[in-house]
């Protein structure tokens, strides 16, 4: 029931899902009727889809701690149940992002050793494609924190990305040793010194972001929120732009018209619906988080991302990085870390 | 002798001032020899430069304290004196960012009830141009820094956009009144109860800064460098997607030649080159930082934006505002920030 063109949206994005070739069982979480009444139009979903019923909806607006209180027959709480309970392998939600994240904390509970969760998203850059990390779960991150996210997005690159030995990079201000915070320093020397398997490339600047200078780029959640959101934005501005540019004469339009198959092609390299579905790492469960305002297209997805990740078992791999991290070596670097 | 192409740069600069109709008279810092025998090759130079030499040169790597200690005979330095000693209105500059402010702050030194400078640029919105700061003077910023920054970027706006009563925003991952972490809560609780004569939004997020949703944009220089490196990083990777897209095939270089000039006049609003030139806020004199990679059309931008500043008394309208910033009533409420 979540996101702003739900449930339609998300009935629709399950028929993509299967017509481009996935066979997922699926568990449908909302007010059964409406539900039932848009599976029964599509003829793909015959067979594949069971409706479970949930009175209550999260609003987009309801705080995390509300949502937890009072939607405990809402879609999304239910779905969460059902990863818990080992019905399902994983849940996507188009809903409210808070609110997700503090009921699939609260039931799917963190991984031992992970102290919190992060979410992590894929852009688009000039090389490929980047991980990026945390979103926004964590406004006020210690480098413990950072390290963490460090394990957890190397993973999360190795799967989606398929990089044999991902890069990892740490936002900073500038790439010099001597730049930032007190976190993001101490945050770089763990990372340095730790006996992990990774990668690590130093400190990264906001330009590396779209330049696709590392395969994982980790910072804070308000940081990340941040430059996230500032991305998406210029990104709407630059084709606003474009277009008015490209109607604003007769001229320019015939000159749209014959590079639009070429337009065409280039808006699907940078169309954000491609890179939707930020999952939720550190928790004992696949939980994948679409944007709101996505449409079907987009809700493939994230539902896409969610069946990857099932296939290469992201939480057993993050388990197995996080036993090492947490191997006595690391231990006294964490002690340190304070 | 500051910038990647200095001082050739700088000196194509200047004429494009002087021929954009701007009548300033020139100290130009820097080796002697090199920049008399630049400046004697340009005829609209002629009387209007004075050329001081300049032994030291801060190079781009120089940490600011080394810059500070060794940069004494410095291009940058005497040019800093230059405006100390009432010889110059203002200081343009494209070197090294962190040795300008070190040595901006040491001789210029910071406004009566300043904190901390920061550092302030205009970026291009949907709806025109913003006022952004801080671009990582301050890595770690308090409540009452991120106020100080609101009261300064408020009269940096009114003078550089032309507006009356700019809407200042505060940067945070929503705009929801509990979002955020606790200094940017206390800094909004701050500026809606203060007796400023700011017309304060509220929160802002990540994509209100290419929508223009307000004049002033305020976030800690962490934040606020992070994300004008990420929206720079974008824009250049859509610019490149662009360029490829129209010239993959025959068709589309046709269709680009027919949209050129419209592509052309989008190209120039979004323009970096356009927005160069970022204030440093709260000192004792007009300095004005340009981008080290930037052309001459570039640097003659910054160079505008100095006069414009200096013209529009930027310096004593902040003051006023400090005054009114440490009448009793706001002292009050700075005890209650601690």
């Amino acid at each position: 029931m979540g996101g702003d063109n739900a449930p339609q949206m998300v009935v629709d994005g399950l028929c993509r899902v299967v017509r481009d070739g996935a066979d997922p069982h699926i568990l449908l979480f909302g007010r059964s009727e409406q539900l039932v009444a848009l599976v029964d139009r599509q003829p793909e979903l015959k067979g594949r889809v069971t409706v479970r019923h949930a009175p209550d909806v999260v609003s987009s607006h309801d705080r995390p701690s509300v949502a937890l209180r009072s939607g405990r027959h809402s879609s999304m709480r239910l779905a969460i149940n059902a990863v818990a309970d080992g019905e399902a392998d994983a849940v996507v939600s188009a809903g409210n992002t808070g609110a997700l994240m503090a009921m699939a904390k609260f039931v799917l509970k963190t991984m031992p050793g992970v102290d919190r969760p992060a979410i992590a998203s894929i852009i688009p850059t000039t090389r490929g494609r980047t991980v990026f990390l945390d979103l926004g779960a964590n406004i006020d991150c210690n480098a413990n924190n950072l390290v963490e996210f460090a394990v957890m997005g190397e993973v999360f690159a190795r799967i989606m990305l398929g990089v044999d030995k991902p890069s990892v990079g740490l936002l900073n201000v500038g790439e010099e040793d001597l730049k930032g915070n007190a976190v993001v320093q101490l945050a770089s020397n763990l990372l340095q010194n730790s006996q992990l398997p990774i990668r690590f490339h130093g400190f990264v600047e906001g330009t590396d972001l779209a330049a696709g200078t590392v395969d994982v780029v980790v910072t804070d959640g308000f940081t990340g929120n941040v430059a996230l959101k500032a991305v998406e934005g210029v990104s709407r501005l630059f084709t606003k732009f474009l277009k008015q540019a490209l109607m604003s004469s007769r001229r320019s339009r015939l000159g749209a018209w014959l590079a639009g198959p070429a337009l065409m092609e280039m808006r699907r390299t940078v169309d954000p619906r491609r890179y939707n579905g930020a999952l939720f790492l550190g928790l004992n469960g696949v939980c994948v988080k679409s944007h709101g305002g996505t449409d079907a297209v987009g809700f493939a997805s994230a539902v896409a991302v969610a069946v990857k990740l099932i296939k290469d078992g992201v939480v057993e791999a993050i388990k197995q990085d996080f036993a090492m991290l947490h191997a006595p070596q690391m231990n006294d670097v964490r002690i340190v870390a304070g």
